[in-house]
């Protein structure tokens, strides 16, 4: 029972004072005394010097947008907005959050499979760009459009030939919801250019969570030819053109963070290799868990300390209903543990094998399972790393009557 | 790719009109046309026609109580109170909910292995039964109820040495997070006792999920034989013995309903048979997806039909964020389809393969894979049914900015 599980490395930029884990300059127990717990804690400086690291390797011209759906936290949007060159959005409910995080309506983009009319009509008011995923869809939006004697932006989302190797979610090759196939974007691409709507390029995502730049560089070049093709065929040039994203964060152990300099160097050559029709083209990244996943912290405080069979348990009064992805239960074959520590004992040696649980009446509600601890009491704070991402807002915070936690930027 | 793959069996008590679903006598369009979509539909009639049902084939004696977690909407919570001899709670947020819906507080338990001090201090207060999961949690107890001066309703949680064969979670035989192990309940009780507490009885509960009837027979014969074992211990009778619950639902293809006449006749034979220990003892079965997991259904609307690479996509507009389990992705290993139906074309033949895909950006989002469905289009309403149980309440709702769905009960 009690064979010692590993955990994943804990992100750089973290530091420690009184042998107490310090975010943005707070000791851990100074935050849980002051916004309580559990607590998600983003670092400001963390999400600065990531999009700081990320611009020096890449080339200048490359835009970086933020895909909100990682982390939507109102303060933390905002940052984003003021930091990327655009955030992309995938529903009605993320355009509202958006704009009122002060993004352009022009530096917005919106994806996704299941646009209800009434959010591609306040897409097409607010004046964002569309990325359309299929024909219908397409029909749909330019109907909405002449019905309001609006332009409407519209770029059309290709579900590419090909992956994204070693993703952890594949979005391209094969059959997909995503976008629309190949031999059905020039004929989309014309059907917009004929109701003399706004045609503003291409959005093409083949993946997500990828940690081996080669597989991104790959793709990358492989997008960029396909986008080349689709441009020479429609005879246009494309005012933008979507990369998708795909950078993994190391979440487990072995893990290694992605090699950005070599995606860089690789993405300026190409760059500056590219074919005559998308020599005008404004190019993105659209990343999510790489910009925000390693500047968050979720806390929570050991409720409970206690014994089953020689087996140590700490119950925390935090759980899978902030931490669904960390629980190992979203999207999860094989349940590994994300790095963790006992926030107040952050420089002590490990002790003793434990077991973290969450507070929920469920066996499913597992933090860190079988892990080497430095020996925590009640009252210690656990620390639950690369919680920025997919954390709070990607979590069951109603179950069991729990409730959401509580959410600040420190500086 | 579009190799068929089979569903699971619609629960009974549906009917149609008109070629469509009707759930309490409304048709599905209308529900939709009156309340939006995607929507949660309970059906009060099933849910009492389950507890009547349930009450013919056990035992008199026997209390059955509503595990709130399972649902804890507050129309149905309220119907629930009504039918049943107790609410168990998991959260003082539970704790709120049950009170309002009109439950008694002495009716009224409390399990869950990470309560809070403020939590149980507002369980002490209200006079709700609070199961001790473990020593230091009593000893947390006595210790506010002492200064409150107050006589506290304490049941002692048992881990037991024994699991529920075939249970989709196991809750014991091993080291658990969940209640003592058998050696720490006697010099708790007597802690209890020797503090002058009220000592409600045990608590002990070993899985959930179970269809088999010899499994759930076998185990509740375990339960009553480790109750009188630990009783007859500790020298008193225990006034309320929870058997816990386990009784599963069928949600995928081959799973066949629980024989509850079997376990209520066994059930019978061992109460009647039980040691002079337990004569006066109250037992309670403790359910929650039995009693309403398949009077609920999740309603959304089709908002694309779409081709890639040969293979149908429907897009609804709904998905997992109000439907976790149904897409796979809580505590699955193995993706299966949950029940499903094009509810607008209730009658209709099958006429082809398609996938129901929800409105999410994310590959995650799948509420039927490859299933054979009538030939639908946009606007029709698609039925995934088992909705009833761990569904809106179990589910991330803010997911890409989405938002809760709407729920209603109907007669």
């Amino acid at each position: 029972m009690s064979k010692v599980k590993p955990i994943g490395p804990i992100p750089n930029g973290y530091a420690s004072a009184d042998g107490e884990l310090v975010i943005g300059g707070a000791k851990v127990s100074a935050l849980v005394a002051e916004y309580g717990s559990p607590l998600f804690v983003y670092s400001k400086q963390l999400l600065t010097n990531r999009i700081k690291a990320l611009r020096a390797a890449m080339p200048d011209e490359l835009h970086i947008h933020y895909a909100m759906k990682a982390n939507p936290f109102a303060p933390l949007l905002s940052h984003m907005a003021d930091l990327t060159d655009g955030i992309d959005i995938a529903s009605g409910g993320e355009l509202t959050m958006a704009l009122q995080a002060g993004a352009k309506a022009s530096n917005i983009s919106f994806a996704g499979p299941g646009k209800r009319d009434a959010e591609l009509l306040a897409a097409i008011k607010a004046g964002v760009t569309i990325n359309i995923e299929s024909p219908s869809e397409c029909a749909r939006a330019l109907d909405i459009a002449a019905r309001e004697e609006l332009q409407p932006r519209l770029a059309v989302r290709v579900n590419p030939n090909f992956d994204l190797k070693g993703s952890g979610m594949k979005m391209g090759g094969g059959a997909k919801p995503f976008g629309m196939d190949i031999a059905l974007v020039v004929p989309t691409v014309q059907s917009i250019l004929a109701a003399n709507a706004h045609w503003r390029g291409f959005h093409i995502f083949a993946g997500s969570q990828a940690l081996k730049a080669e597989a991104l560089i790959e793709t990358q070049a492989q997008t960029m030819a396909l986008a080349a093709r689709l441009a020479e065929e429609i005879g246009q040039q494309p005012e933008h053109i979507n990369l998708g994203g795909g950078f993994g964060i190391p979440y487990f152990p072995g893990d290694q963070s992605v090699d950005i300099e070599s995606i860089g160097a690789a993405l300026a050559q190409k760059l500056k290799e590219r074919p005559a029709i998308l020599q005008n083209s404004q190019f993105a990244l659209e990343l999510g868990r790489y910009l925000v996943g390693e500047a968050g912290v979720y806390l929570s405080q050991i409720v409970d300390r206690k014994q089953s069979e020689g087996h140590i348990f700490l119950v925390t009064d935090g759980g899978l209903h902030h931490q669904l992805a960390a629980s190992g239960n979203f999207g999860t074959v094989i349940r590994r543990n994300y790095p963790a520590a006992i926030a107040t004992r952050y420089e002590a040696p490990t002790e003793e094998i434990v077991s973290i649980v969450g507070c929920l009446c469920t066996p499913l509600d597992i933090l860190s399972d079988r892990v080497e601890m430095p020996s925590a009491q009640v009252g210690d704070i656990v620390a639950i790393f690369c919680a920025g991402a997919y954390g709070a807002s990607a979590s069951p915070a109603n179950f069991l009557g729990q409730g959401a936690a509580q959410e600040i930027m420190v500086d």
